[in-house]
């Protein structure tokens, strides 16, 4: 008796198998390549197939890089060619067949395998705000995940932070542009291209090929436009924080993605920026935490909506 | 058979009976005056014991312009002198015996009038954004009002809008700060005071006493002053929209409070703002209004809540 949580990402697929009580059985990690459209769909469809010839699956979870449209059963996934609407659920239903499957959104399974196993246990107000490529933020609201009316709320990446309006935050938004992983090479190659006398750490890495990684080890080593980069990307993320303690009073904001990662340090100076702006009790009333499931949020986030699905489908809720 | 819907703003006490099915009987107006701490608690014991003399008064509401403690049952409002922590569930179980009481936020009542009897009917994710002397937002969450981990959510008027962080925004908010009735008059004055050779319509105010009905009326007769601060109002109210929008994904915001009023002209303006910031599906799917209580929209909400606790005790649940 196991449930199957996968995680589609941009890059990789991961599959976890869990049991009901949350224990991590095991684990694979498959690379995307350079598979788009229905490849990618195969290798989803066939992990599940693999496993079920090893383990005895009782329900299955997948977390989508996007939007899952639960009336459709389709995914929109923007950084996956051809999938800007597709039938997701209507292909592994073809594998799984009276195996009860559920999709949903990246950032509503990193939340919840938070609240699964994670940094999140018992708290029912929190708030995991994803950094990585892009920003986005996976929103608990008293046990349940903030869907909007058309299941596309914790969009935090379009918040407006820096007036007035520019032309290059079409596309990604105003947060997304100044502080995600793709902001803070953006950000540095910007402040190079000003800079004619740099010599620093940064001075040999092309441009475009600046990665967000060269950026923070260039901080570690002092570098001055490192340092300038990073030192707005915390005013941006204590900004947006004060924004969602002001907004939703949570218990516990968990920063994960990517990003946190390297910028887990500066979790105490985003505070000290946040508590500038934000609703000056509310600021008091939250805890601002790491990821505790890291880059596992997402399969633990999908084997626990897999775990709720298969009960609620037992308790006659179908 | 009766309901009691009570609004205590800063300077009034509005008192409203209405029938089950949500239509307004009678409604009673009384100015606070010079009134503070129990002389505004008498008042309002008051209103309800006159009213138990007239009528069958079944369940009782009452809408405060700060923070109800459900627990303690008092109520911190920073307008009404000696209401720090005062006593308001008890002052009222006095009087009011067996029959159920119910006390909440001003802003939870705004967007459960709305949705009992105004513009948000059948619309179970809506947000009423009141813009008055301050900034607050009343969101609704599927049918169901946010209140956050220790029921001080909706603090919408600390939202972070323009960076770097100034000393000006300690006490108010950043959002509140420029765009709240009160900011209104601040940006005036702030204008004002750098333009010397200024004659417009606000030239013979005394400075000190410029209100936003001022500037609402110059602004009508184009000057240019009004102009330019009722221009950047709309930055700082599209901003705080499209924050909305981003984040909640919800069908109907509502523009409601003394400020709008007036500013109902600029929601068009207001949403293209918005439009230029927000998530680019979400915006496309939320609807920007009037308030169709205006004033009233408290006392609506107030007794929305009694109903609700009425119906919810005679279930048992109490």
């Amino acid at each position: 008796m196991a449930i199957l949580g996968i995680d589609l990402g941009g890059t990789k697929l991961a599959v976890g198998v869990f049991s009901e009580d949350g224990k991590i059985l095991s684990k694979e990690i498959i690379p995307l390549g350079s598979r788009a459209g229905k490849d990618v769909g195969f290798l989803i469809t066939n992990a599940i197939s693999k496993h079920f010839k090893i383990s005895s699956i009782e329900s299955i979870g997948v977390s989508v890089p996007g939007i899952s449209r639960i009336k459709t059963g389709t995914v929109w996934a923007p950084n996956i060619q051809g999938w800007e609407d597709y039938p997701l659920m209507q292909e592994i239903k073809q594998v799984a067949e009276n195996i009860p499957v559920i999709i949903d959104s990246d950032r509503a399974c990193y939340i919840l395998g938070e609240h699964w196993q994670g940094a999140a246990k018992q708290i029912n107000d929190a708030i995991f705000l994803a950094v990585g490529t892009g920003i986005g933020a996976g929103i608990l609201i008293n046990g349940t995940v903030l869907r909007g009316a058309h299941d596309i709320a914790g969009a935090i990446g379009w918040m407006a932070l820096d007036r007035p309006f520019k032309n290059k935050y079409i596309g990604c938004g105003c947060f997304e542009y100044h502080a995600s992983g793709e902001g803070i090479t953006k950000m540095a190659r910007e402040i190079l291209n000003e800079q004619k006398n740099y010599s620093g750490e940064l001075k040999n890495i092309e441009p475009a090929k600046l990665t967000s990684a060269n950026i923070f080890s260039a901080y570690e080593k002092n570098d001055p436009v490192a340092t300038q980069v990073l030192q707005q990307c915390i005013e941006f993320w204590g900004m947006s924080v004060a924004n969602l303690v002001s907004l939703f009073n949570p218990e516990k904001i968990i920063f994960g993605g990517g990003v946190f990662g390297p910028a887990v340090q500066f979790i105490d100076a985003i505070k000290t920026e946040a508590a500038k702006w934000a609703q000056p009790i509310s600021i008091t009333q939250v805890s601002l935490v790491p990821s505790a499931l890291g880059g596992d949020a997402g399969i633990y986030g999908a084997g626990f909506l897999a775990l709720q699905n298969k009960n609620h489908q037992q308790s006659g809720h179908v």
